[in-house]
């Protein structure tokens, strides 16, 4: 009589198990290849709760059962900082290897992250953090030349692009929109940083790390949520020629200048295609630009990647840990500007001679629109800076009571 | 008085020095990040030749000598079968890695030289064989879980995207744009195997072998050249709401199927707006679809590529040899048409009535042209094989004197 002992290839070590963890249980269960990766232990603030069918996976609340089985790697899908930040750096100076989809401990703490990474010789990876179910962070960690990039711009977070793309095509405004994203599991119970910038911007800090190699504050990051964009700008900006995307943009070729917010995208450009939950990401490099897109969220494309990442992990093909970054701030990147002027609006020669004493300079302008006693037009302008834009807007809104809205615009790219 | 050597990381034989080898000495010589990759010896067939300024690196016509370096990596930009198959081997089975930009030798030759990798346990890496600039197949060598596509789709030669593009933008005839693509260093001195559409499908093969995990003969890839398409077309794709672009195509959902010619692209398509000599691919996975695009050609941006390959490599992070593929052949995938129609015309009735007794239905149709005596028209059909297409055809042509074009037609992703 013979015991046969099947050895898993990898045991993993799983802080967290919601939605991501959930569904990369499932996974593991599933996975057909022979003894593949094998989740020990999962720590979890409550045991009791039903995770759903096929999530099968001893739990604990206690950190130390899950060191205790000494793991091979830790995959991190907690979110938020604390305690996910000193459980990430625990497991790393035990020379364990982490893997995470976490993008706002590596905006916050990628420094000290990467630091105790390098400090033990061991792996850490986040390829889900960004676009999540694409891969390409890793690809450009292990590849010099092609990482040697000079701008980026992007639509990083499904949930706003889902939104203004159904407030552009359905004619709804942004609350019903969001409704729609909740209802079809697109967004978070509490959207709130989705729809105000923040993972976007969250997003920008960690690919500036990789691309830029520069250690950005989030503060610096002139970011803005998509919350006020109104049907009214979605319709001037197909007059206009394009739409209203949540964008991300960043320029180092002398300071660095970062962006988070929505902004006029011309039909011409290439992200003006990524719709609905899509993301996308744009890296303008010395020989030519690279495009990477495809789904940015939800469990099943997050927590695959992450599968992958382990993988690498243990074939011994990660990339290793950078050498340290330079801490930089971000200077304001002057763009063109959609002015939506909405309201009982003066001569076109009038608004163009009070834009133009401001600097503003117009560069097309829609027809002039009236209807209920109602007048709107949109106006494309010529760069320049948003103090620039917000003390003219100012200035009509308190002699006029015209209301004045104003979106940043990207340039058609050649 | 000491003497301070300093070792270079690894040490390059060069198999070729043309366009690419030269680029490739040349960023190697103005590398910035201290000792890093030297080229010991390049085998070329003609040393005397002037390779332009700054290829200094010492020359062989002589295998033997170029070995006898015992240099780290080998790099083979010889293009062609022989002798570079022959040196590939040599150089695997002396555990040396080998990185190539040379599709036609995978295509051909990739079961041989991947069996001698795996053999010899040494990696053989190709990142540059297909969409030059663009990292993506090393990514997915090394990711199962993303690599499970079942469908692809994309846009891999440079020159005849530059062509159709030119043609349709410029109402140039093919001839005309390919002097233009040749003039602009795009198209090489013999562009056939870029025209007539072999370029494209040997990169389809090594697409296959690398996601389908199936080893299928050029010759069962059904393959068409942009030779033929004329202004006419041109002309009926865009009042049909699209483009002829040089597409690939590939579903190995059931039985593979496998396409590389021009095909009628609808603008709404993530493929219509990848133009010149950009080059995209589409991978469609359980978890959605992917979307890699950038430059696909180029002797600076091909060299980047490889030199990357050589990174992965020394750096002991190249993906392993993947295990042997299943041999496959390849079905024809049933699809629309746009047929285009030129000459005296019978009524749309008489038309449609031909058509559909040959079980080929109208699904969308441009109205009837008449300029000089002459008449056209343009029509969408529903999916049928090439096969019914051709046999109404010939029936039109030889009963009419009606000139009947047939492009293959993608449906809009949604």
């Amino acid at each position: 009589m013979s015991t046969e002992v099947v050895l898993a290839r990898a045991r993993i070590g799983l802080l967290g198990c919601g939605n991501v963890g959930s569904e990369l249980v499932r996974l593991l269960t599933h996975q057909t290849n022979g003894p593949g990766l094998q989740i020990t232990r999962a720590l979890v603030r409550d045991p009791s709760r039903f995770r759903g069918e096929g999530v099968d996976v001893p739990f604990t609340t206690v950190t130390e059962d899950l060191l205790a089985d000494r793991p091979d790697v830790i995959v991190e899908l907690l979110g938020g900082c604390e305690p996910a930040r000193q459980l990430v750096v625990d497991a790393l100076s035990r020379r364990i290897p982490v893997v995470t989809a976490n993008k706002s401990l590596l905006a916050r703490h990628g420094r000290e992250l990467r630091e105790a990474a390098r400090r033990h010789h061991v792996p850490l990876l986040y390829e889900a953090a960004v676009l999540a179910g694409v891969p390409f962070l890793g690809t450009f960690a292990r590849r010099p030349l092609a990482a040697g990039a000079h701008a980026l711009l992007g639509i990083v977070n499904g949930t706003s692009n889902f939104v203004l793309t159904q407030c552009a095509r359905q004619g709804l405004e942004p609350q019903a929109a969001l409704a729609d994203a909740q209802r079809l599991g697109y967004a978070e119970p509490d959207p709130a940083n989705d729809i105000g910038g923040l993972d976007a911007a969250e997003k920008l800090v960690v690919l500036l790390q990789h691309f830029a190699g520069r250690e950005v504050a989030l503060s610096s990051v002139e970011t803005r949520g998509i919350g006020d964009i109104a049907q009214l700008h979605h319709a001037l900006a197909a007059e206009l020629g394009g739409a209203i995307k949540p964008v991300i943009t960043a320029d180092w070729t002398a300071d660095l200048r970062a962006f988070a917010g929505p902004a006029f995208v011309p039909a011409s450009h290439p992200l003006h295609g990524v719709a609905g939950v899509d993301n996308a990401l744009l890296l303008e490099t010395a020989r030519g630009r690279l495009l990477f897109q495809g789904p940015g969220a939800g469990p099943l494309a997050t927590a695959a990647t992450v599968i992958d990442d382990v993988h690498e992990v243990v074939d011994g093909v990660a990339a290793r840990p950078r050498s340290s970054l330079t801490p930089a701030g971000s200077r304001e990147q002057k763009t063109g500007w959609l002015i939506a002027l909405a309201g009982r609006l003066p001569s076109s020669l009038e608004i163009a001679d009070y834009l133009s004493a401001h600097a503003i300079y117009i560069r097309r302008s829609t027809e002039r629109h009236s209807a209920d006693g109602r007048e709107w037009q949109g106006l494309l302008t010529w760069p320049c800076a948003r103090e620039t834009v917000a003390r003219a807007r100012h200035g009509i809104e308190a002699a006029s009571g015209i209301s004045v809205g104003a979106i940043r615009a990207l340039e058609t790219l050649r």
